[in-house]
This record gives C-alpha cells, sequence and structure tokens, in this order.
C-alpha cells in the first residue's frame, strides 16, 4: 500500500433544485486499516447515473437519502490493493458500490469479482452493468417487444437508452430514439444502427417524431418523463408497454410536469410500470452474460464519456444531468 | 306481436363537453319484421354506462364512435316476444348490446340467453353483468389484491365500485372508497361494509383521504382520473397496482386534467394497466358464475337507480355522469 491519503466526495448540502458544485466537498481521509476478513480496494472508476439526483433529496424513495457530510454512494470497479480475505486477494478485480471515493475496505458483501479479460474493466459499470441490465430488463421483461413492432426510447444517446435500442434491434423491432442534438441523434442512427432518432431540442420535434412511428408506438422506455412522455403518449398503439425507468427532467424542477395524456392509458389500455433494477435480482447474472457476449461479439456497441480524476466527479455529474455525455458516464479515478 | 311501434334514442349532435337533452333525439320506428333464422326482442332493461360518452365523440378510441343518426349502444336485457330461431324461442330471455330501443331483431350472435330465476333479470346488466364483471377482472387480475393490503376504489358506489370494493373485502382487504357526497359513503360503509368512504366534495377530502389510509395504498381502482387519481399516486407503497378502468372526471372536460405525480409511478414502482373489460372474454363465464353466486349467497349487494321509460334515457345518462345514481343506472322499458 502506498502512502497515497484517501479522497472522497462528500454531499454538504441538499439541493435545491439543480445541484451545483458546493453542494459537494472534496476531503482527504486516511486510507483504512484492516482487520481480519477485510480487503482493500484502489477504485479504478466511478459510475455516474441519474437515479444520483433523487438520492441527495431528503425524500421517501425507494433507497435512503444520501447523508449529509457523508461519502456519496455509486458503483466503482478497482482492483483489491491489501487483503486479509482470501476470498479476495490482492490483484483481484471487484465491482461493488464503494462510492466516490478513491480507496474502500470491505468484508465482501455485496461486492463481485470480475474479469477483465471479457470486456475492459469499466464496461461492466456501463453496458454490461448497472445500465445495461436495466436496459435489458425493462425492455424485455417489462417492455416484451415482439419482432416488427415499434420500440421507442428517450435518453437514446444514454448508457441505458443505447442498450435498449440495440437490444430492441436484435429482438427484430424497428427502433427510435430521442435525444437531444444532433450529435447524440447521428450516433444512435449511424454508430448503435437505431432506424431513426429525433432531436427533442428542435421546434419540429412534435412532427418529426408523429412521422418517425407511422405505425404507433408498441414499447415506449421512458429515461425522461415530462412532456416527451406526455408525447409518446399520444402515439401509443392498443396494448403498449411503457416501462417507467427514469424521469431525468423532472429530477432538478421545481415544480413536476403536468401531464395530460393520461386517457391515452385507458383508451389504448397501456401498462405503464415503474421499475428500479435492483428489484430484480434474479435476472442479473442472465442479463450480464448477455450483454458481455453480445459486446464481445460486437452486436452491442456503447461509448463511454469519462471524466478524469475524483476532483472532476461533481462537475461530471451535473453535466450528466444536462446532458452533455455521451453513453456511459465514468469517473477514471486512477 | 302487438301493434306497438319501436322507439328509439338516436345521437343527432356530438356533445362539446357537457351532453345535453338536445343531441338526443327519440323517434318512432316500425318494428322489423323477421326473416328465417331471426328473432325480436322487448327489451326490458337497458344499461346506461360512463363509457357510452367516450363513443359519443368522434375519436380513435378501444371502440369505435357512435354513429349520428344512429341508435345509441347499450347492454340490454329483454324478452323473445317472436322467433323464427329455434335457439331463441318465444319466452326466452336475453342480455345483449341491442341499444336505446325498445325492440330489436338478432340472428343471435352475441345474445346471452339468461335465466331470471338466479338472480334478477336487471341484475344481469349490473352487478353480474359487465360491470361486476369489470370490477371483477380489474380487481383480481390486475389489481391482485392479498389479503391485508389497502384497496382503494373511487366512484365507490357505483356499479363498478361497489362491487369492487365488496370483492376485495371478501378478498380480506382494507377497504376505503372515495364518492361523491354524504349519502354514498354512508351507503358504501354501511351497506357495503367499506372500511372507510371519503366524500372527495367536501375541503378536508386530501386530509381525510390520508388519514383513512395509515398504511398506503397497495390497489387503486380508478373510475374517475384527475385531481383525485393525482392525490391517490401520493399515497401509494411500493409495488401498488393501480387497474385504470375509468375517467368520467374527465370524460366532458374541455381540457385535460394536468397529473402532476408521474414521479410515484417511478419511486414506488406501480403498475398501472389501462384495461377494458371486453379484452377478457375468457375470463366472463367464470366471472359472471362468482358474482351471481355472491349475490344468491347474500356476500354482493347492489343497488339500482332505475328511470322510467325510454324518453327518460337522456336525462338519466347525464345524471349518471353527473353522479347523480346509487349503484347501477339502468332505463326500464317495459
Amino acid at each position: 500500500m502506498s502512502q497515497e491519503r484517501n479522497r472522497q466526495v462528500l454531499l454538504v448540502r441538499r439541493p435545491q433544485g439543480w445541484p451545483v458544485e458546493s453542494d459537494f466537498r472534496i476531503e482527504e481521509a486516511p486510507i483504512p486499516a484492516l482487520e481480519d476478513g477485510e480487503f482493500l480496494v484502489r477504485n479504478h472508476f466511478l459510475s455516474l447515473d441519474p437515479y444520483m439526483r433523487g438520492r441527495m433529496n431528503d425524500v421517501r424513495s425507494y433507497a435512503p437519502p444520501f447523508a449529509l457530510g457523508e461519502v456519496l454512494g455509486g458503483g466503482t470497479v478497482g482492483e483489491v490493493v491489501a487483503s486479509r480475505q482470501v476470498k479476495f486477494p490482492v490483484g483481484a478485480l471487484v465491482e461493488a458500490s464503494f462510492g466516490w471515493q478513491l480507496y474502500a475496505k470491505s468484508r465482501g458483501e455485496a461486492v463481485r469479482r470480475i474479469e477483465a479479460s471479457a470486456v475492459p474493466l469499466s464496461a461492466w459499470l456501463g453496458v454490461a452493468g448497472m445500465p445495461g441490465i436495466t436496459a435489458y430488463v425493462g425492455l424485455l421483461d417489462i417492455g416484451q417487444p415482439a419482432p416488427g413492432e415499434t420500440v421507442v426510447v428517450s435518453g437514446a444517446a444514454g448508457a441505458v437508452g443505447s442498450v435498449v435500442g440495440q437490444i430492441a434491434k436484435l429482438v427484430g423491432c424497428r427502433v427510435v430514439g430521442i435525444a437531444g442534438g444532433a450529435a447524440k441523434c447521428g450516433y444512435a442512427v449511424q454508430t448503435l444502427g437505431f432506424d431513426a432518432c429525433i432531436d427533442y431540442r428542435t421546434p419540429e420535434f412534435a412532427s418529426a417524431f408523429k412521422d418517425a412511428v407511422p405505425r404507433g408506438v408498441d414499447v415506449y422506455f421512458d429515461n425522461v418523463g415530462g412532456s416527451i412522455l406526455d408525447l409518446v403518449l399520444s402515439r401509443m398503439n392498443p396494448f403498449a408497454r411503457l416501462p417507467l425507468c427514469g424521469l431525468i427532467s423532472q429530477y432538478n424542477a421545481t415544480e413536476p410536469y403536468a401531464m395530460r395524456n393520461v386517457m391515452s392509458i385507458l383508451v389504448n389500455r397501456i401498462r405503464v410500470q415503474g421499475f428500479i433494477v435492483s428489484d430484480y435480482p434474479s435476472r442479473w447474472p442472465k442479463a450480464r452474460a448477455a450483454l458481455a457476449e453480445w459486446v464481445i461479439a460486437g452486436k452491442l456497441r456503447y461509448h463511454e464519456t469519462v471524466a478524469d480524476g475524483l476532483e472532476a466527479a461533481p462537475r461530471a455529474f451535473l453535466g450528466l444531468l444536462r446532458g452533455e455525455n455521451l453513453g456511459k458516464q465514468l469517473v477514471k479515478l486512477i
């Protein structure tokens, strides 16, 4: 173990609306000493994900809020650098939720040993990790697309949406993405193989979207909520499915968007299902294996936006909320 | 066959917002002559149901709109009074969708012979008919209540809601109704056995509702939509189910209600399922048998609000939309 000290990002103030950098503080801390059964991990990558915004609020939700003055939580991959635990020897690569810090110690609960040979280490946080599994479970288990159906996904160039669309193409669906900006839409179509991708920031969005789904929408995998959800609801087909994965347009809103098209849910007998991937633990192994296999076979492409160093994490997180990332937003810690 | 002529209620203008009586016209018509294979039915009761309002609009929906200048559709029970069809002899009692008229002829498609001995004839249009089956399928198949859970139903004193709450009590749930006015709420609690019923027309509605669901809401069977749906969403538990059966608060609205609590669907992983009972034909026989059995056994109570004569149908329909009925709204035609 080096003489380096640990560094951590703490939440020091609950954001009101959009977070600001002063809601966070970077601190040094001693590297924890190990007791029998424990091991020390040097994190290589930290995952930044939209759900983190919700946990910065002090409200009842599906996970407890992040505590003020404590290290922010988050998914990580790293390497064991000291160990008094035979199952996690020095050199082992691990995926865990060690949060926004360089070092963490553990007894191994909820820590998974990974192989870097199959896919790059960072991919276990993205395409073959939680976001990819979210796409897999939400699309296949909840969305249940059939070949020939039209699948729409918002956040189409993001970590989850990009996988949703590609899996839907593997199923044999027509896939229409919704994303912010021409660069993301071009990426979704040209690199990911979507049939179309509509830029919601243009004034022609509603009519362009309508033109892109001439046979209506059978599955809408929603990552954003708000006015986009309202628009897509107006184009959904009878018996459509709507996995509600995220509402990123709402996370920093001081007033919730007022949704108008509730009637479509009734008239079209739509199934709207809010879901959180951690509720589906039994699906993770199969999903992870399938995703990694598709990556290796070249059937699943992914992009990473990588911020350099722990100090860059707060700003990168704000960028994620603003949609500045393409694909998976990571922080490189080493 | 008597020398009486047929009388019919036609839709002569599509309502804008709330229907008015001049949207309807009552006409006489000859009683149709029979060909081989046909029979003539004298309708005894016409069912009035909220869904009819939607079909008065010329919009894409789950059923085609009622045609202008034509007899309005609707469920009926009646008696065969002339017949050239051996399966439906004179004297047979039948349930069908012969619409807002005294007489109709048929070849027997979608006509069901019924026994008046089991339950009164009119019950096949209500508690043991389409509304009761709606309650049965929506609650049991979609709502999937478990004993000890809290079930909330709006339109609690109506044809569907009253059955929903009573079945939920049979399952062993805590049942909270929502209805308009003290009389309906008193009926739901004292006659139907609901644990509580909250009058949405009082200023204390939101706080009284909150007090009535101290353990939150596991199933919300929604008949009304609008602000009541929004309120109930704010009290729903993780993994709650929300069968969306009707949106009667919206049927005459010129602007849709703007729903705020979409976030609850995500955070609580709620399943919202719009449904139409006609999509579940395989469930009808079992549901109908169970409902009739519960009625006979005294486990399922029901009330009928009966308008007298075909001429009273338009006004009774307006009353139904305003919530003036208690229980099932019928029109007695004989």
